[in-house]
């Protein structure tokens, strides 16, 4: 990449009003600006820029990136830890099983005690309606009362990896996928894309990926069409949330019962299994009573629900409805590949196989999606911070 | 914090004697002497000053702390992992149960195998009187073996993150946190401290904490009272070791039967729960006999013990027996609250809450105190050094 | 280390054909050329030359070291830490248990999705005949098509840190051992190293150490004799490169029923423990099939076989037989030495304690030649970059 398209780069982000990420979180893409959305963007391409031209983003010396996962998680560990590395920070597990909080420690406390020399905290916790969100915002409240009575020496950014309600580091790099795709962020305005339940005989999976890609698709003017079977709702708020955005931005939001509907034309279809929402609702209860066994018999129900959806499959005949036959499929990953991970699942192994490579760079955005929202957190100016990264001209390999 | 008073503390360190500290380790309080305690407050507070200005007190390029923890830490883990990274150290933890080390391989062996790109290790083994200090001795022993005949390229520090004898780390910060509290390591002389045990629903406690401050704070000139009920005596030998130091400083080293006793006139008191005594030597023959069904039932029984004792409670009304009723109130945390974390524990909600902000400023010294330790081991003329990296002047924060 | 040391070695470098190993993987020893097995202890010797002048080998300025063990690991682990640590890498493990590949994510897939920002990947897979090298190999064409389509930045390189079929750090770190015990790789030519099974009461263990030295240690015109009981063959395709290497330089590969036979006038002697081959077969199937209750009654199948050898233990009277009754011990450790780990094990604790210094600095070694792997692989021109580290001269401590 030529240095001048990099300056290019910085120049337009200096045109955008980011003060407001200044030393806050970045928990759901609804709560940030236009503006704010759109330097994330800027942040990451530049990152990527300088990665290419092998100048160095270490920003910082050193410095700790707390990391709790209370689910399973690959791509977004390493994503996190990819983004918390290239800036200069050491990634430090809060492993809940090995730490002595299971004796009755407060959110409050935790937070504070871990956050000593913490310029980050990258949170998991999407397995509970009402829950993860809510974690997180406790964990914030936390550190910015021990901030500000000078307990911590610097406010620790907290960054969503996904809770129950978003997945904005996941609905951020599916859209830089899409700006990189269709050539820019302007060209998504009318384009049509089908977020579409799918069949999945594995665990019942969070609603955040939907709610978080309706949640932001939907102010770029894009058409967005929500597809499920009955029962497989997601929470009205978000519902709320993406009409408003489209009534802003120009675009719709509208609901089907009907994958082929929803793929009819499309531009782009996210076909992606979830659960249903009341199975979800009584898994928190269950959660909140410690009814373990519970939980697990009603993993077993919700798989049997989902059975009556097998038909819910991205095959080729439905890709053949969408927009010139050759929509753009997406998918966070891992998916549920008919014959090849599971008998049968969300996608044709053939749909899917054709789509790797672009499924592939899809993922490959996220470390930088990360980066960018710890960097915007973290410099009040951040084009004059790039520019001076890049006067710096450190190599990240010597 | 301005750059003169930086200088100032360096230029008092420089008059302090810690020639003894290098290449050595910090087990104990009582093997040092009193210009190295002092020595560890002044680094802490020098990294804490250069901290604040944003000066990088990255002394290492590269190296490990390996720290090995055998039983559940999250306020150590993250102190040590802070202290490391402050100083350029990436820690690699010995995760005994995914190691080899199940199949018979000595202490010497692994302490050497850990070692060889090691500047520092990091033990907690606090679990068994007798044990701990004695694996961390042998695992000192090892390492130098390992350094005088040139298989270690450098000989790594020891630093005692708990053991069955003291907890170096805690009670240095717990005295790091006194020092700034009432103005400085003169003005403790006088100050009346009452080490109390507390009941607690919660597990057999180590002995470390109400040994490690004992041992510790009896070299102040202070009066240190340790209060229990019969049956939860702590070691003898730090017992002598408090009475000696308290002749020297001038201080006293008295004992009691009361709580009450205890916190009358005291300037700080220190309630927190412990084992007894002959409970923490029970379990450690049955460890040595492998018997961990003997050693779960041990735990009912001495929480049953601990039941006698509900009365020893830091209520509000002990509280008003302290000197001006306002005595500050200490715990290593987290600590066992009445009505939050357990039905009945150790301090009253309302007191734990109005020492909120002191007891977070507590914990948040120990990362400091943990690196002033390392510093001193591995620099010969610790003030040069830091006066070398003030004049480096590398941002931590780009 | 004076300068002109480490100078001569990079030139010493700089004349041997390493070209073949830039962005190549390190996976087994028989892939390589001679020019690029001497180029590995050269940059080791250099390594460790910096390293004891206090010269950062800091290559990295950021980036990552990805980690997979399947197999529990003490040393290879620490090994691999310390040396992408020493380049400026940071280690983060991929936990298959705490990751979401359990819902059957494809080789391909993962592999990618870990390598956004990785310059390294270390596997251990070393547990099923069959299995490990070809999962390696997996990964390998997995991150080459990712770096192919341009969603790997970078393409990382894979160290094999042991599989099913070599454990190449390892005989590469014994060789190095060899070269310094010895006084240099020419020294080696007719030395006699006896390579031989030894009882352990242990699990069954991998059969890539015997395979690894036997494989490597032929190459260099040594008499290499491979010792077993009936039914403890190594794989015939090892057996044949270990064939034809003695052809070529020279040396010879004999093999032995008898401990005794193969001690005869040894030089060196390297008594261990492994499976019997067609155990190893067998768990390969059960493993197939799921069958875990299978794969434990096989072990204990197998360790009932082992005891029917209990007189094979590398004792005072066998190292009587070596040449000048002194030949060099080795072990990869941790060793099962008799009356100390268990009642009867691979050698006698007289003859190991003898031998304790040695064996911890074979061990030393596999740190710096998993870093000239890496080296070798990151650089093309490494004669130059190890040079312009060297005028850089970074401390690694301040």
């Amino acid at each position: 990449m030529d240095r001048a398209t990099i300056q290019a780069q910085i120049k337009q982000l200096a045109a955008l009003k980011t003060e407001g990420m200044y030393l806050d979180d970045f928990l759901l893409t609804w709560d940030r600006s236009d503006d704010e959305i759109a330097a994330v963007f800027q942040v990451a391409e530049i990152l990527m820029g300088m990665r290419k031209d092998n100048i160095s983003a270490r920003a910082f010396d050193s410095g700790l990136a707390v990391s709790l996962f209370r689910d399973n998680s690959t791509r977004t560990r390493f994503s996190y830890s990819s983004a918390s590395n290239m800036l200069g920070l050491s990634v430090q597990d809060l492993d809940e099983g090995k730490s002595q909080i299971a004796h009755g420690e407060t959110v409050r406390e935790t937070a504070n005690m871990v956050s000593f020399m913490a310029d980050v905290i990258g949170i998991r916790d999407d397995m509970y309606i009402g829950k993860g969100n809510a974690y997180m915002r406790e964990v914030a409240a936390s550190v910015s009362q021990g901030y500000a009575a000078g307990i911590l020496e610097q406010r620790p950014t907290l960054v969503n990896l996904q809770c129950d309600i978003d997945h904005p580091t996941q609905s951020m790099a599916d859209t830089l996928h899409l700006i990189r795709h269709f050539g820019g962020l302007d060209k998504l305005k009318g384009k049509k894309i089908a977020m579409s339940w799918a069949y999945s005989p594995s665990y019942g999976k969070p609603l955040s990926v939907p709610q978080g890609v309706v949640g932001l698709m939907t102010r770029f003017g894009m058409d967005v069409v929500l597809a499920h079977p009955e029962g497989y709702e997601v929470m009205p708020e978000v519902e709320a949330i993406a009409s408003k955005n489209a009534e802003l931005s120009g675009g719709s939001f509208t609901k089907t019962g009907s994958m082929a509907e929803a793929f009819e034309g499309a531009d782009i279809v996210y076909p992606k299994s979830w659960a249903p929402f009341n199975a979800m609702e009584k898994r928190t209860d269950l959660y909140g009573n410690g009814d373990m066994e519970g939980i697990k018999s009603l993993e077993k129900e919700l798989l049997v629900q989902n059975a009556n959806f097998k038909e819910w499959e991205c095959t080729e005949e439905l890709m053949g409805l969408t927009k010139d036959k050759s929509a753009l499929y997406m998918h966070c990953l891992p998916a549920d590949i008919t014959g090849v991970s599971c008998e049968q699942g969300e996608v044709a192994a053939s749909v899917f196989d054709r789509y790797r490579d672009p499924l592939y760079f899809e993922a490959s955005y996220k470390p930088y999606v990360i980066a960018a929202m710890i960097f915007l957190a973290k410099f009040g100016n951040p084009s004059e911070k790039l520019q001076q990264l890049l006067q710096r001209g450190d190599k990240r390999i010597f």
